[in-house]
């Protein structure tokens, strides 16, 4: 990614959704963290902001960061400990907005990626023109089976769900975000 | 993806290397089951190969697909059965390549996704001109520290390893497979 563009990306873990359109709180995964965390890297984001309210849940993914930045996992893997050293821990959207706003000098795009919502769409291309004029953009994934409405009405634009030529959009978190993220930031020129 | 391509992938658990290069055997792991057969399905992939040598890695790969096939995990969730059901074990890289010969009336051009080699290069643009075309192609995917150099030195082609404008190049290979399926394969019609 460019020295210019400024792009985050979110882990909401609260409020989703379930199977049943409920609202939940999910758990933290140690695979959400690691795989995001090292697409984020590769792909030069800013932060990969881990969010949930849950102070016991705040407490295993801090463990979890600390062992492979501090700990003896990051001594055997440094790569795993660049990664990982990217990710922050907070309790909600408002957190991760005013430490952006704070940091970049202005509010953040929020954008949600969604496999149904076209609500505010916005496409890839539209996105990435934004960030080259240096729009700093935050980038919201939701686990379980997605983010919930609250979340929704208060993004932005949403990007387009992906999907090959037929309609199955059942990704999982971290396919989607790496998906999404080498889309926006992705190296093409030898490609 | 359209009707005349054919595509499958598989994801080898041996010979891959450590992070010293020995050659070793990996062990099968949940999420790489559902990461990527997920991925494949909403690619469209043909099948979703798991190679590994080891008979009790077979039986736990068997194990887990079959639950969420023909088990409990399918009747709650049916896309997830609907995305295992891509899914083949098998026990070398010889029997994935008879398979799909005998299936598609002629050999596939069986394609390494590598973060360091660049033998045999070819393009994603190349790739998929070729598959447009009718080659049925076979994507490989190294568990581990990647493909051992004995089924580097097999592959017909390799593609560029996937980067931002830096150098890191440690994803996972969930999200390794899911970046690479997007784009030889991803609609970006509407994007």
């Amino acid at each position: 990614m460019a020295a210019d563009i400024r792009c985050d990306v979110a882990l909401i873990h609260y409020p989703v959704v379930n199977r049943n359109d409920e609202i939940i709180g999910s758990a933290v995964t140690n695979l959400d963290l690691h795989d995001i965390a090292r697409a984020c890297r590769t792909f030069d984001v800013g932060r990969y902001w881990v969010v949930t309210p849950y102070v016991r849940q705040q407490e295993l993914a801090a463990q979890i960061i600390g062992h492979w930045t501090e700990g003896y996992g990051g001594s055997v893997n440094p790569d795993r400990a660049d990664a990982l050293s990217l990710t922050r821990i907070c309790s909600g959207l408002d957190d991760v907005i005013d430490s952006m706003s704070v940091r970049d000098g202005r509010r953040p795009i929020v954008v949600a990626t969604s496999a149904v919502s076209r609500v505010k769409g916005i496409t890839y291309g539209g996105l990435q023109k934004k960030m080259v004029e240096g729009a700093p953009v935050l980038l919201l994934f939701g686990t379980a089976w997605g983010l919930a409405p609250e979340i929704m009405a208060r993004v932005d634009a949403t990007l387009p769900s992906i999907t090959g030529t037929g309609d199955f959009n059942h990704l999982s978190v971290r396919s989607a975000a790496s998906i999404t993220l080498d889309r926006l930031l992705g190296d093409r020129e030898n490609n």
